[in-house]
């Protein structure tokens, strides 16, 4: 079976089928987050009302709660969510160095932490990450990695992406289940390098997808744009290529332009929680007392059921009065216009016109 | 117009029809409580997929927020919260003495207090209260009373009951717009003497409805059947009766049986966030370890969307994990099976059985 097809070019952008056990799914896609097996305030039959086919979920934070023993009873997280289509799981490798309770402690066998739960010890290697990953069923299964974080100096990413390399060869080994995709991450931080090493590196390996690993963590746009470069350009051509952690429309289609499929981010929900909304007309805060009378939608040219329905003046209302309702409708909100932003993009690209697209979306 | 009218009977239970400037609603009914201009964590278009046709909110915490300007741009609450349906106003009274930050003064001319939000002071006379109240545009306002607390002494309930008795004849005086209904309040805490003059008092004033005010306070389950008791021989049966507070199973199905028509209260949406839900076998907690591996629905017998749709582990999982969906979902249950059991109610007293249903129900 063929995982991934390109259908379409435009430049070095392109459309592309990705294959996975659940459906076929065009690219350039943007995955909400479900890190705990929920998108935040939503529910998955808005998820999919919005337009999305695919979200991330966290295979270390699903293994330590609920366990995998009451994901198992549901045969899977898609059950578990009630959830049709594709399912991402990161390892979560990223998230034990993010979070301060975690005491981590990597070595070349993996990752040694204590539960932030129950205190309880816990070692991830790459066979148990492929286990854990493979027990929870999701389409596309993400390495274990580890991931330099932003600021670090040369000697240490080349040590964690010399350990990022050791890992992705332990997960393709223990790797069982066929049906489902196992994408590598490359990580090389902002050394252009190290970044070209590591492209290469996991690009010689036989991974269904490449991802690249380590961006968006703080470093400027351009610095980005650069590591993006040097990655696809060390890539193969035929392999989807998946950015973690963007979420912005400004980058996603700087992304895109490169060659880039596969997006994820909290960003549009987290800004969501915080006031901060995408329109046509680039970024509002509901917050602003401006927004206090008035009776416009929040983008006079987006069709999702909160401008359908809302004015700006009562969603300021509810964040003023600390409404939970208030972050759930912007959350919608940000996720639609995502989307949106994605089926343009990907009409755009077919149409061979998107240069044009991204003049338009200048405001951001 | 006629605005009540009685159309079936089952012992002293009745259904009934309330005529407001925004349709016909068919009593006994339950109104989830928006208090800030929002059902916590829903939207409108769910309150009514989960078969409300009225809600309650608070005139004056919207008087203080967004302040009354807004509304008047937005001309009126309906339009402000997008709801086309019944709304009633309560006065505020109640939040007055019931928030701790507010140093409220009552006096025979009305009720002085600090805002919370930004310290100024305020008079809410009855005048007062019903140009609020008439500017939000409510299908029914309610009359301002002063409630006194339970644990009150019998010379306190005395001096607060008589004080609503003035602030009802000002309120009736004061009221102008004749498409919005007025109902007045009935108060004498848990004192039969107190309860059955100000029953008779308040029946006296022409008031298109009349409330049983300052119950479901903490007395005891008897002493509030006592007081709707004598409260009901003290009204005329022609007009509608609204039980203030109440929304539990069981104190609905009592209260309809001596002859209440409308209930309000937070009691289903704030232990829905505790995780605490009504099912047709009686009450259920979330949390408890036991549903942390039941692939069962909440309930096997409810038809909502969150029953339809997810495992108790599940909605286990999104509240041990603190994910605001698990507080939204057991608030759309709550709310559907309370709605669900209103129909039933309904659908009992025309059928004449009335008794039965209540039998249906002894698990509360």
């Amino acid at each position: 079976m063929e995982r991934f097809k390109i259908t379409h070019k435009s430049g070095k952008a392109r459309v592309g089928i990705l294959s996975t056990k659940t459906g076929n799914y065009e690219t350039p896609f943007f995955m909400p987050v479900a890190t705990k097996g929920a998108v935040k305030y939503l529910e998955v039959e808005e998820i999919e009302e919005l337009g999305a086919y695919a979200f991330i979920s966290n295979a270390f934070l699903l293994y330590l709660k609920p366990g995998l023993d009451v994901i198992k009873k549901h045969k899977g997280l898609h059950n578990f969510m009630n959830w049709k289509k594709c399912i991402f799981t990161d390892s979560g490798g990223f998230q034990v160095q993010s979070l301060n309770d975690f005491k981590d402690k990597f070595s070349d066998k993996g990752l040694k932490f204590k539960s932030p739960f129950d205190g309880s010890l816990h070692e991830l290697t790459p066979k148990k990450v492929m286990e854990i990953e493979e027990t929870i069923g999701s389409d596309v299964a993400m390495c274990l990695d580890q991931m330099p974080l932003y600021g670090s100096s040369k000697e240490q990413v080349e040590e964690a992406t010399k350990r990022t390399h050791l890992f992705a060869e332990q997960c393709i080994k223990n790797h069982k289940d066929k049906t489902q995709l196992l994408f590598g991450i490359a990580q090389g931080g902002t050394f252009p390098e190290l970044r070209k090493r590591s492209s290469q590196f996991i690009s010689s390996l036989n991974f269904d997808g490449i991802a690249l690993g380590g961006l968006a963590v703080g470093e400027p746009l351009e610095a980005m744009k650069e590591m993006i470069k040097i990655s696809i350009a060390n890539m193969p051509e035929e392999k989807p290529k998946y950015l973690m952690g963007v979420g912005s429309p400004k980058e996603i289609i700087e992304a895109v332009e490169q060659g880039v499929d596969i997006f994820d981010s909290v960003w549009p929900t987290r800004n969501a929680r915080h006031g901060k909304i995408f329109t046509s007309e680039g970024y509002l805060e509901i917050e602003k007392s401006k927004h206090k009378n008035s009776l416009e939608s929040l983008d006079k040219t987006c069709n999702c059921k909160v401008c359908k329905t809302y004015t700006k003046s009562y969603l300021h209302h509810l964040f003023k009065a600390n409404e939970p309702l208030g972050k759930k409708l912007l959350s919608y909100h940000n996720l639609f216009f995502l989307q949106n932003l994605m089926q343009k993009i990907r009409q755009a690209i077919k149409a061979n016109k998107f240069k044009e697209l991204k003049d338009e979306y200048s405001k951001f």
